[in-house]
Protein backbone atom coordinates (compact mmCIF):
# COMPACT_ATOMS: atom_id res chain seq x y z
CA UNK A 1 0.00 0.00 0.00
CA UNK A 2 1.42 3.73 -0.77
CA UNK A 3 0.12 6.61 0.77
CA UNK A 4 1.14 9.82 -1.47
CA UNK A 5 1.41 13.49 -0.57
CA UNK A 6 -1.87 14.81 0.69
CA UNK A 7 -3.97 16.93 -1.69
CA UNK A 8 -6.62 19.11 -1.29
CA UNK A 9 -10.19 19.24 -2.40
CA UNK A 10 -12.16 22.28 -3.21
CA UNK A 11 -15.86 21.23 -1.94
CA UNK A 12 -18.61 23.23 -2.79
CA UNK A 13 -15.80 25.92 -3.65
CA UNK A 14 -16.37 26.61 -0.12
CA UNK A 15 -14.10 25.12 2.25
CA UNK A 16 -11.17 22.44 1.53
CA UNK A 17 -10.65 19.34 3.46
CA UNK A 18 -7.68 17.26 3.42
CA UNK A 19 -7.42 14.32 1.86
CA UNK A 20 -5.31 11.13 1.53
CA UNK A 21 -5.47 8.89 -1.82
CA UNK A 22 -4.68 5.64 -0.87
CA UNK A 23 -3.89 3.27 -3.69
CA UNK A 24 -3.36 -0.65 -3.33
CA UNK A 25 -2.46 -3.55 -6.23
CA UNK A 26 -4.87 -6.07 -5.73
CA UNK A 27 -4.70 -9.87 -7.70
CA UNK A 28 -8.01 -11.10 -8.17
CA UNK A 29 -9.00 -14.45 -10.72
CA UNK A 30 -11.18 -15.03 -13.34
CA UNK A 31 -11.45 -18.60 -14.10
CA UNK A 32 -7.96 -19.53 -13.61
CA UNK A 33 -6.52 -16.58 -14.86
CA UNK A 34 -4.63 -14.19 -12.54
CA UNK A 35 -5.37 -10.59 -13.17
CA UNK A 36 -3.41 -7.23 -11.19
CA UNK A 37 -5.85 -4.26 -10.64
CA UNK A 38 -5.28 -1.27 -9.07
CA UNK A 39 -7.45 0.47 -6.36
CA UNK A 40 -7.33 4.27 -4.92
CA UNK A 41 -9.67 6.21 -3.35
CA UNK A 42 -9.58 9.15 -0.47
CA UNK A 43 -9.49 7.52 3.36
CA UNK A 44 -10.83 10.80 4.53
CA UNK A 45 -13.74 9.59 5.25
CA UNK A 46 -15.34 5.88 5.58
CA UNK A 47 -18.96 6.83 4.02
CA UNK A 48 -20.20 4.57 0.92
CA UNK A 49 -19.57 6.41 -2.05
CA UNK A 50 -20.31 5.83 -5.98
CA UNK A 51 -17.54 3.31 -7.56
CA UNK A 52 -15.77 3.89 -10.90
CA UNK A 53 -14.28 0.59 -12.88
CA UNK A 54 -11.61 2.06 -14.74
CA UNK A 55 -10.03 0.16 -18.16
CA UNK A 56 -6.85 0.72 -19.80
CA UNK A 57 -5.71 0.93 -23.51
CA UNK A 58 -3.75 -1.61 -25.24
CA UNK A 59 -0.64 -1.92 -23.42
CA UNK A 60 -2.53 -2.69 -20.49
CA UNK A 61 -2.72 -1.31 -17.02
CA UNK A 62 0.12 1.58 -16.65
CA UNK A 63 0.79 4.53 -14.49
CA UNK A 64 -1.25 6.50 -16.79
CA UNK A 65 -4.67 4.48 -15.76
CA UNK A 66 -3.35 4.82 -12.30
CA UNK A 67 -3.11 8.26 -12.44
CA UNK A 68 -6.68 8.32 -13.72
CA UNK A 69 -8.19 6.50 -10.63
CA UNK A 70 -5.83 8.74 -8.09
CA UNK A 71 -7.88 11.65 -9.79
CA UNK A 72 -10.89 9.96 -9.78
CA UNK A 73 -10.79 9.21 -5.90
CA UNK A 74 -9.82 12.93 -5.78
CA UNK A 75 -13.41 13.21 -7.00
CA UNK A 76 -14.83 11.23 -3.94
CA UNK A 77 -15.14 8.23 -6.02
CA UNK A 78 -13.56 4.57 -5.38
CA UNK A 79 -11.88 3.86 -7.96
CA UNK A 80 -10.60 0.40 -9.57
CA UNK A 81 -8.44 -0.42 -12.82
CA UNK A 82 -9.23 -3.66 -13.71
CA UNK A 83 -6.69 -5.75 -15.88
CA UNK A 84 -7.67 -7.43 -18.91
CA UNK A 85 -4.85 -9.05 -20.11
CA UNK A 86 -3.60 -10.65 -16.84
CA UNK A 87 -1.03 -10.45 -13.89
CA UNK A 88 2.62 -9.32 -15.68
CA UNK A 89 1.04 -9.26 -19.35
CA UNK A 90 2.15 -5.74 -20.41
CA UNK A 91 3.03 -5.11 -23.47
CA UNK A 92 6.53 -3.27 -24.32
CA UNK A 93 5.69 -1.79 -27.51
CA UNK A 94 2.90 -1.29 -30.15
CA UNK A 95 3.07 -4.51 -32.12
CA UNK A 96 2.45 -6.85 -28.52
CA UNK A 97 0.30 -4.39 -27.51
CA UNK A 98 -1.64 -5.11 -31.16
CA UNK A 99 -1.13 -8.65 -30.76
CA UNK A 100 -2.65 -8.81 -27.24
CA UNK A 101 -5.59 -6.45 -27.72
CA UNK A 102 -6.67 -8.24 -31.00
CA UNK A 103 -7.11 -11.17 -28.65
CA UNK A 104 -9.96 -9.91 -27.19
CA UNK A 105 -11.19 -7.49 -29.53
CA UNK A 106 -11.92 -11.20 -31.63
CA UNK A 107 -13.30 -12.70 -28.70
CA UNK A 108 -15.84 -10.59 -26.82
CA UNK A 109 -17.53 -12.95 -24.94
CA UNK A 110 -13.65 -13.05 -22.97
CA UNK A 111 -13.07 -9.50 -23.12
CA UNK A 112 -17.01 -8.87 -21.51
CA UNK A 113 -15.93 -12.03 -18.77
CA UNK A 114 -12.47 -10.22 -18.03
CA UNK A 115 -14.19 -6.54 -17.32
CA UNK A 116 -16.79 -8.55 -15.36
CA UNK A 117 -14.49 -9.80 -12.96
CA UNK A 118 -13.10 -6.42 -12.48
CA UNK A 119 -16.21 -4.51 -11.81
CA UNK A 120 -16.78 -7.77 -9.17
CA UNK A 121 -14.13 -6.74 -7.52
CA UNK A 122 -15.06 -3.11 -7.56
CA UNK A 123 -18.29 -3.90 -6.11
CA UNK A 124 -17.26 -6.27 -3.55
CA UNK A 125 -15.23 -3.40 -2.09
CA UNK A 126 -16.98 -2.27 1.13
CA UNK A 127 -16.69 1.74 0.46
CA UNK A 128 -18.70 1.06 -2.48
CA UNK A 129 -21.87 2.33 -3.16
CA UNK A 130 -23.35 -0.60 -5.33
CA UNK A 131 -26.59 1.38 -6.32
CA UNK A 132 -23.65 3.92 -7.94
CA UNK A 133 -21.30 2.83 -10.49
CA UNK A 134 -19.86 3.72 -13.57
CA UNK A 135 -17.11 2.37 -16.11
CA UNK A 136 -14.74 4.52 -17.85
CA UNK A 137 -11.97 3.40 -20.23
CA UNK A 138 -9.42 4.52 -22.80
CA UNK A 139 -8.66 3.17 -26.48
CA UNK A 140 -8.98 -0.43 -26.31
CA UNK A 141 -10.62 0.18 -23.21
CA UNK A 142 -13.38 2.36 -24.24
CA UNK A 143 -14.52 -0.67 -26.57
CA UNK A 144 -14.23 -2.30 -23.74
CA UNK A 145 -17.01 -0.91 -21.54
CA UNK A 146 -19.34 -0.48 -24.11
CA UNK A 147 -19.17 -4.40 -24.44
CA UNK A 148 -19.30 -4.08 -20.16
CA UNK A 149 -22.14 -2.73 -20.81
CA UNK A 150 -23.48 -5.24 -23.93
CA UNK A 151 -23.34 -7.66 -21.67
CA UNK A 152 -26.09 -6.44 -19.48
CA UNK A 153 -23.91 -5.45 -16.46
CA UNK A 154 -25.55 -3.75 -13.76
CA UNK A 155 -24.19 -0.56 -13.93
CA UNK A 156 -25.37 3.28 -13.80
CA UNK A 157 -23.43 4.06 -16.77
CA UNK A 158 -20.37 4.18 -18.76
CA UNK A 159 -18.18 6.51 -20.45
CA UNK A 160 -15.90 5.73 -23.42
CA UNK A 161 -12.35 7.94 -24.36
CA UNK A 162 -11.53 7.12 -28.10
CA UNK A 163 -12.91 3.66 -28.01
CA UNK A 164 -13.49 1.44 -30.89
CA UNK A 165 -17.74 1.82 -31.22
CA UNK A 166 -17.98 -1.43 -33.52
CA UNK A 167 -19.92 -4.17 -32.24
CA UNK A 168 -19.89 -7.40 -34.28
CA UNK A 169 -23.05 -8.38 -32.88
CA UNK A 170 -24.44 -4.84 -33.08
CA UNK A 171 -28.39 -7.30 -31.60
CA UNK A 172 -26.85 -7.33 -28.26
CA UNK A 173 -27.23 -3.40 -28.17
CA UNK A 174 -30.52 -4.42 -26.52
CA UNK A 175 -28.80 -5.80 -23.53
CA UNK A 176 -27.39 -1.99 -22.77
CA UNK A 177 -28.98 -1.42 -19.29
CA UNK A 178 -26.76 1.88 -18.15
CA UNK A 179 -26.52 4.99 -19.82
CA UNK A 180 -23.54 5.98 -22.44
CA UNK A 181 -21.35 8.65 -22.96
CA UNK A 182 -18.76 8.30 -26.15
CA UNK A 183 -16.27 11.09 -26.26
CA UNK A 184 -14.63 10.68 -30.11
CA UNK A 185 -12.33 12.80 -31.34
CA UNK A 186 -13.64 14.38 -34.83
CA UNK A 187 -10.89 13.49 -36.54
CA UNK A 188 -10.02 9.95 -35.39
CA UNK A 189 -8.99 7.94 -38.27
CA UNK A 190 -9.99 4.84 -36.64
CA UNK A 191 -13.42 4.90 -36.51
CA UNK A 192 -14.94 5.31 -40.06
CA UNK A 193 -17.77 7.52 -40.20
CA UNK A 194 -19.69 3.88 -40.90
CA UNK A 195 -18.38 2.80 -37.62
CA UNK A 196 -19.76 5.64 -35.99
CA UNK A 197 -23.08 5.39 -38.25
CA UNK A 198 -23.35 1.47 -36.81
CA UNK A 199 -22.41 2.47 -33.53
CA UNK A 200 -25.45 4.88 -33.79
CA UNK A 201 -27.85 2.55 -35.07
CA UNK A 202 -27.26 -0.12 -32.40
CA UNK A 203 -28.13 2.12 -29.45
CA UNK A 204 -30.75 3.92 -31.06
CA UNK A 205 -32.61 0.59 -31.88
CA UNK A 206 -32.27 -0.52 -28.74
CA UNK A 207 -33.82 2.09 -27.20
CA UNK A 208 -30.62 2.94 -25.47
CA UNK A 209 -30.05 6.31 -23.32
CA UNK A 210 -26.61 7.44 -25.40
CA UNK A 211 -24.82 10.71 -26.46
CA UNK A 212 -21.87 10.90 -28.41
CA UNK A 213 -19.47 14.03 -28.73
CA UNK A 214 -17.56 14.99 -31.39
CA UNK A 215 -14.46 17.19 -30.24
CA UNK A 216 -12.87 19.41 -33.37
CA UNK A 217 -9.61 18.74 -33.90
CA UNK A 218 -9.03 15.79 -31.77
CA UNK A 219 -7.90 12.58 -33.20
CA UNK A 220 -7.21 9.49 -31.69
CA UNK A 221 -5.55 8.67 -28.23
CA UNK A 222 -6.64 12.54 -27.34
CA UNK A 223 -6.59 12.17 -23.25
CA UNK A 224 -3.03 10.77 -23.16
CA UNK A 225 0.14 12.80 -23.27
CA UNK A 226 2.22 10.08 -24.43
CA UNK A 227 0.85 10.19 -27.44
CA UNK A 228 2.71 13.00 -28.53
CA UNK A 229 1.49 16.18 -30.74
CA UNK A 230 1.52 15.41 -34.35
CA UNK A 231 -2.23 14.79 -35.62
CA UNK A 232 -0.98 13.43 -38.83
CA UNK A 233 -0.07 10.25 -36.99
CA UNK A 234 -3.81 9.86 -36.78
CA UNK A 235 -3.24 9.67 -32.25
CA UNK A 236 -1.90 12.51 -30.93
CA UNK A 237 -2.56 14.30 -27.42
CA UNK A 238 -5.35 17.39 -27.59
CA UNK A 239 -5.09 19.30 -24.34
CA UNK A 240 -8.18 20.93 -24.83
CA UNK A 241 -10.13 17.80 -25.40
CA UNK A 242 -8.90 16.24 -22.85
CA UNK A 243 -9.91 18.61 -20.44
CA UNK A 244 -13.48 19.12 -21.78
CA UNK A 245 -14.21 15.19 -21.95
CA UNK A 246 -12.94 14.94 -18.28
CA UNK A 247 -15.21 18.04 -17.62
CA UNK A 248 -18.34 16.13 -19.64
CA UNK A 249 -17.58 12.86 -17.40
CA UNK A 250 -17.62 15.06 -14.42
CA UNK A 251 -21.32 16.02 -15.56
CA UNK A 252 -22.29 12.54 -16.63
CA UNK A 253 -21.16 11.12 -12.95
CA UNK A 254 -22.80 14.26 -10.88
CA UNK A 255 -26.15 13.30 -13.65
CA UNK A 256 -26.12 9.50 -13.11
CA UNK A 257 -24.72 9.49 -9.51
CA UNK A 258 -27.72 11.58 -8.16
CA UNK B 1 -40.38 47.44 -17.07
CA UNK B 2 -41.35 44.33 -15.52
CA UNK B 3 -40.32 43.35 -12.09
CA UNK B 4 -40.43 39.71 -11.69
CA UNK B 5 -40.94 38.08 -7.97
CA UNK B 6 -37.74 37.90 -6.59
CA UNK B 7 -36.24 34.44 -6.89
CA UNK B 8 -33.24 32.72 -4.93
CA UNK B 9 -30.01 31.90 -6.69
CA UNK B 10 -27.66 29.64 -5.00
CA UNK B 11 -24.30 30.79 -5.55
CA UNK B 12 -21.17 28.23 -4.73
CA UNK B 13 -23.75 25.43 -2.91
CA UNK B 14 -23.16 27.67 0.06
CA UNK B 15 -25.35 30.58 0.64
CA UNK B 16 -27.81 32.52 -1.61
CA UNK B 17 -28.87 36.08 -2.12
CA UNK B 18 -31.69 37.55 -3.27
CA UNK B 19 -31.95 38.79 -7.15
CA UNK B 20 -34.47 40.60 -8.99
CA UNK B 21 -34.63 39.59 -12.85
CA UNK B 22 -35.60 42.84 -14.69
CA UNK B 23 -36.44 43.02 -18.61
CA UNK B 24 -37.15 45.42 -20.66
CA UNK B 25 -38.62 45.91 -24.14
CA UNK B 26 -35.91 47.09 -26.41
CA UNK B 27 -36.38 49.03 -29.79
CA UNK B 28 -33.32 49.03 -32.18
CA UNK B 29 -32.94 49.36 -35.83
CA UNK B 30 -31.12 47.96 -38.71
CA UNK B 31 -31.04 50.19 -41.75
CA UNK B 32 -34.48 51.60 -41.65
CA UNK B 33 -36.37 48.42 -39.93
CA UNK B 34 -37.21 48.63 -36.51
CA UNK B 35 -36.29 45.41 -34.55
CA UNK B 36 -38.06 44.70 -31.37
CA UNK B 37 -35.43 42.69 -28.41
CA UNK B 38 -35.79 41.97 -25.09
CA UNK B 39 -33.49 42.54 -22.60
CA UNK B 40 -33.19 40.46 -18.93
CA UNK B 41 -30.35 41.04 -16.66
CA UNK B 42 -30.20 40.58 -12.33
CA UNK B 43 -30.05 44.13 -10.77
CA UNK B 44 -28.90 42.60 -7.32
CA UNK B 45 -25.38 43.82 -9.02
CA UNK B 46 -23.89 46.79 -10.80
CA UNK B 47 -20.76 44.91 -11.99
CA UNK B 48 -20.00 44.13 -15.33
CA UNK B 49 -21.01 40.33 -16.62
CA UNK B 50 -20.84 38.40 -19.87
CA UNK B 51 -23.89 39.23 -21.59
CA UNK B 52 -25.31 36.44 -24.35
CA UNK B 53 -27.75 37.08 -26.95
CA UNK B 54 -30.48 34.79 -28.19
CA UNK B 55 -31.78 34.33 -31.17
CA UNK B 56 -35.36 33.08 -31.54
CA UNK B 57 -37.01 30.00 -33.86
CA UNK B 58 -39.27 30.20 -36.72
CA UNK B 59 -41.95 31.30 -34.77
CA UNK B 60 -40.21 34.72 -34.17
CA UNK B 61 -39.57 36.25 -30.76
CA UNK B 62 -42.06 34.32 -28.42
CA UNK B 63 -42.11 34.16 -24.62
CA UNK B 64 -40.25 30.66 -25.23
CA UNK B 65 -36.90 33.25 -25.92
CA UNK B 66 -37.73 35.58 -23.11
CA UNK B 67 -37.72 32.62 -20.24
CA UNK B 68 -34.48 31.63 -21.59
CA UNK B 69 -33.25 35.23 -21.42
CA UNK B 70 -34.78 35.41 -18.00
CA UNK B 71 -33.37 31.62 -17.19
CA UNK B 72 -29.48 33.04 -18.37
CA UNK B 73 -30.27 36.54 -16.13
CA UNK B 74 -30.51 34.11 -12.89
CA UNK B 75 -26.96 32.44 -14.06
CA UNK B 76 -25.75 36.29 -14.22
CA UNK B 77 -25.65 37.29 -17.83
CA UNK B 78 -27.22 39.95 -19.49
CA UNK B 79 -29.00 38.57 -21.67
CA UNK B 80 -30.93 40.36 -25.15
CA UNK B 81 -33.22 38.33 -27.05
CA UNK B 82 -32.77 39.71 -30.47
CA UNK B 83 -35.67 40.12 -33.35
CA UNK B 84 -34.35 38.94 -36.61
CA UNK B 85 -38.00 39.56 -38.36
CA UNK B 86 -38.56 42.89 -37.45
CA UNK B 87 -41.48 44.34 -35.06
CA UNK B 88 -44.88 43.54 -35.12
CA UNK B 89 -43.71 40.44 -37.16
CA UNK B 90 -44.76 37.82 -35.31
CA UNK B 91 -45.86 34.30 -37.69
CA UNK B 92 -49.15 32.77 -35.95
CA UNK B 93 -48.92 29.65 -38.01
CA UNK B 94 -46.23 27.63 -39.61
CA UNK B 95 -46.65 28.77 -43.01
CA UNK B 96 -46.14 31.92 -41.65
CA UNK B 97 -43.01 30.82 -39.88
CA UNK B 98 -41.59 29.47 -42.83
CA UNK B 99 -42.27 32.18 -45.09
CA UNK B 100 -40.48 34.64 -42.80
CA UNK B 101 -37.18 32.22 -41.81
CA UNK B 102 -36.60 31.01 -45.71
CA UNK B 103 -36.32 34.98 -46.46
CA UNK B 104 -33.56 34.92 -44.44
CA UNK B 105 -32.09 31.33 -45.15
CA UNK B 106 -32.49 32.21 -48.34
CA UNK B 107 -30.86 35.60 -47.84
CA UNK B 108 -27.57 34.76 -45.31
CA UNK B 109 -26.37 38.30 -46.02
CA UNK B 110 -29.39 39.62 -44.92
CA UNK B 111 -29.47 37.23 -42.07
CA UNK B 112 -25.85 38.61 -40.78
CA UNK B 113 -26.64 41.87 -40.73
CA UNK B 114 -29.74 41.54 -38.76
CA UNK B 115 -28.46 39.22 -35.99
CA UNK B 116 -24.92 41.26 -35.85
CA UNK B 117 -27.60 44.70 -35.07
CA UNK B 118 -28.95 42.63 -32.25
CA UNK B 119 -25.03 41.73 -31.07
CA UNK B 120 -24.83 45.63 -30.93
CA UNK B 121 -27.57 46.65 -28.91
CA UNK B 122 -26.31 43.52 -26.35
CA UNK B 123 -22.89 44.78 -26.29
CA UNK B 124 -23.49 48.50 -26.15
CA UNK B 125 -25.12 47.79 -22.81
CA UNK B 126 -23.17 48.82 -19.96
CA UNK B 127 -23.68 46.35 -17.75
CA UNK B 128 -21.97 44.11 -20.24
CA UNK B 129 -18.07 42.84 -19.73
CA UNK B 130 -17.48 43.31 -23.87
CA UNK B 131 -14.42 40.82 -23.55
CA UNK B 132 -17.15 38.23 -22.43
CA UNK B 133 -19.86 37.92 -24.85
CA UNK B 134 -21.83 34.93 -26.54
CA UNK B 135 -24.83 34.05 -28.59
CA UNK B 136 -26.99 30.88 -28.22
CA UNK B 137 -30.22 30.01 -30.26
CA UNK B 138 -32.79 27.43 -31.30
CA UNK B 139 -33.31 25.89 -34.70
CA UNK B 140 -33.84 28.87 -36.96
CA UNK B 141 -32.03 30.93 -34.51
CA UNK B 142 -29.25 28.31 -33.88
CA UNK B 143 -28.46 28.33 -37.42
CA UNK B 144 -28.11 31.86 -37.25
CA UNK B 145 -25.74 32.10 -34.18
CA UNK B 146 -23.24 30.14 -36.65
CA UNK B 147 -24.21 32.74 -39.36
CA UNK B 148 -23.28 35.26 -37.00
CA UNK B 149 -19.93 33.67 -36.01
CA UNK B 150 -19.64 33.02 -39.91
CA UNK B 151 -19.89 36.89 -39.85
CA UNK B 152 -16.58 37.14 -38.49
CA UNK B 153 -18.42 38.64 -35.59
CA UNK B 154 -16.35 39.48 -32.26
CA UNK B 155 -17.64 37.20 -29.75
CA UNK B 156 -16.56 34.25 -27.30
CA UNK B 157 -18.66 31.37 -28.79
CA UNK B 158 -22.21 30.22 -30.02
CA UNK B 159 -24.17 27.72 -29.29
CA UNK B 160 -26.54 26.23 -31.67
CA UNK B 161 -29.64 24.02 -30.20
CA UNK B 162 -31.37 21.75 -33.02
CA UNK B 163 -30.34 24.38 -35.85
CA UNK B 164 -29.92 23.81 -39.08
CA UNK B 165 -25.66 23.78 -40.03
CA UNK B 166 -25.49 23.43 -43.22
CA UNK B 167 -24.39 26.87 -45.22
CA UNK B 168 -24.43 27.59 -49.04
CA UNK B 169 -20.93 29.43 -48.51
CA UNK B 170 -18.75 26.82 -46.54
CA UNK B 171 -15.60 29.13 -47.25
CA UNK B 172 -16.70 31.88 -45.02
CA UNK B 173 -16.11 29.04 -41.84
CA UNK B 174 -12.51 30.83 -41.94
CA UNK B 175 -14.09 33.79 -40.74
CA UNK B 176 -15.38 32.05 -37.82
CA UNK B 177 -13.23 33.57 -34.88
CA UNK B 178 -15.31 32.11 -31.70
CA UNK B 179 -15.97 28.21 -30.54
CA UNK B 180 -18.80 27.05 -32.18
CA UNK B 181 -20.60 24.19 -29.67
CA UNK B 182 -23.55 22.11 -31.64
CA UNK B 183 -26.13 20.38 -29.81
CA UNK B 184 -28.03 18.21 -31.92
CA UNK B 185 -30.68 15.80 -31.76
CA UNK B 186 -29.25 12.44 -33.08
CA UNK B 187 -32.89 11.63 -34.52
CA UNK B 188 -33.44 15.06 -36.14
CA UNK B 189 -34.80 14.65 -39.55
CA UNK B 190 -34.08 17.62 -40.56
CA UNK B 191 -30.25 17.55 -40.85
CA UNK B 192 -29.03 14.26 -43.12
CA UNK B 193 -25.68 13.08 -42.47
CA UNK B 194 -24.67 14.98 -45.32
CA UNK B 195 -25.34 18.26 -43.85
CA UNK B 196 -23.53 17.54 -40.33
CA UNK B 197 -20.70 16.11 -42.11
CA UNK B 198 -20.29 19.29 -44.44
CA UNK B 199 -20.76 21.60 -41.49
CA UNK B 200 -17.83 19.45 -39.68
CA UNK B 201 -15.96 19.71 -42.90
CA UNK B 202 -16.60 23.50 -43.32
CA UNK B 203 -15.00 23.77 -39.43
CA UNK B 204 -12.42 21.56 -39.67
CA UNK B 205 -11.05 23.42 -42.69
CA UNK B 206 -10.88 26.51 -41.36
CA UNK B 207 -9.46 24.99 -37.82
CA UNK B 208 -12.38 26.24 -35.86
CA UNK B 209 -12.48 24.85 -32.00
CA UNK B 210 -15.76 23.19 -32.55
CA UNK B 211 -17.50 20.64 -30.79
CA UNK B 212 -20.51 19.06 -31.73
CA UNK B 213 -23.03 16.69 -28.80
CA UNK B 214 -25.71 13.90 -30.12
CA UNK B 215 -28.15 13.34 -27.90
CA UNK B 216 -30.07 10.14 -28.23
CA UNK B 217 -33.37 9.69 -28.57
CA UNK B 218 -33.91 13.47 -29.38
CA UNK B 219 -35.29 14.92 -32.42
CA UNK B 220 -35.89 18.32 -33.59
CA UNK B 221 -36.83 21.03 -31.30
CA UNK B 222 -36.13 18.80 -28.20
CA UNK B 223 -35.40 21.96 -25.99
CA UNK B 224 -39.07 23.08 -26.98
CA UNK B 225 -42.44 22.12 -24.60
CA UNK B 226 -44.29 23.14 -26.96
CA UNK B 227 -43.35 20.81 -29.59
CA UNK B 228 -45.20 17.78 -28.46
CA UNK B 229 -43.70 14.78 -27.24
CA UNK B 230 -43.99 12.67 -30.55
CA UNK B 231 -41.10 11.64 -31.71
CA UNK B 232 -42.51 10.65 -34.87
CA UNK B 233 -43.40 13.96 -36.34
CA UNK B 234 -39.78 14.63 -36.18
CA UNK B 235 -39.81 17.60 -34.04
CA UNK B 236 -40.78 17.03 -30.14
CA UNK B 237 -39.45 17.91 -26.53
CA UNK B 238 -37.16 15.73 -25.16
CA UNK B 239 -36.73 16.73 -21.45
CA UNK B 240 -33.69 14.61 -21.06
CA UNK B 241 -31.63 16.28 -24.00
CA UNK B 242 -32.79 19.83 -22.72
CA UNK B 243 -31.56 19.63 -19.59
CA UNK B 244 -28.50 18.08 -20.64
CA UNK B 245 -28.04 20.45 -23.23
CA UNK B 246 -28.60 23.21 -20.85
CA UNK B 247 -25.73 22.00 -18.31
CA UNK B 248 -23.58 21.17 -21.75
CA UNK B 249 -23.98 25.51 -22.77
CA UNK B 250 -23.36 26.20 -18.72
CA UNK B 251 -20.45 24.35 -18.98
CA UNK B 252 -19.12 26.02 -22.62
CA UNK B 253 -19.94 29.53 -21.03
CA UNK B 254 -17.58 28.07 -17.83
CA UNK B 255 -15.19 28.28 -20.37
CA UNK B 256 -15.09 30.56 -22.86
CA UNK B 257 -16.29 33.37 -20.07
CA UNK B 258 -12.92 32.29 -17.38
Amino acid sequence: MKKLIPVFLALAGAFSVQAKIVTQTIEYKQGDVTLEGFLAYDDATSAARPGVLVVHQWLGLTDYEKHRAEQLASLGYVAFCADIYGKGIRPQNTTEAGVEATKYKTDRTLLRTRVNAGLDVLKKNKLVDTRRVAAIGYCFGGTTVIELARSGAELNGVVSFHGGLDSPTPADGKNIKCKVLACHGADDPSETPADLAAFEKELRDARVDWRLIKYGGAVHSFTQPMAGNDNSKGAAYNERADKRSWADMKQFFAEIFQ
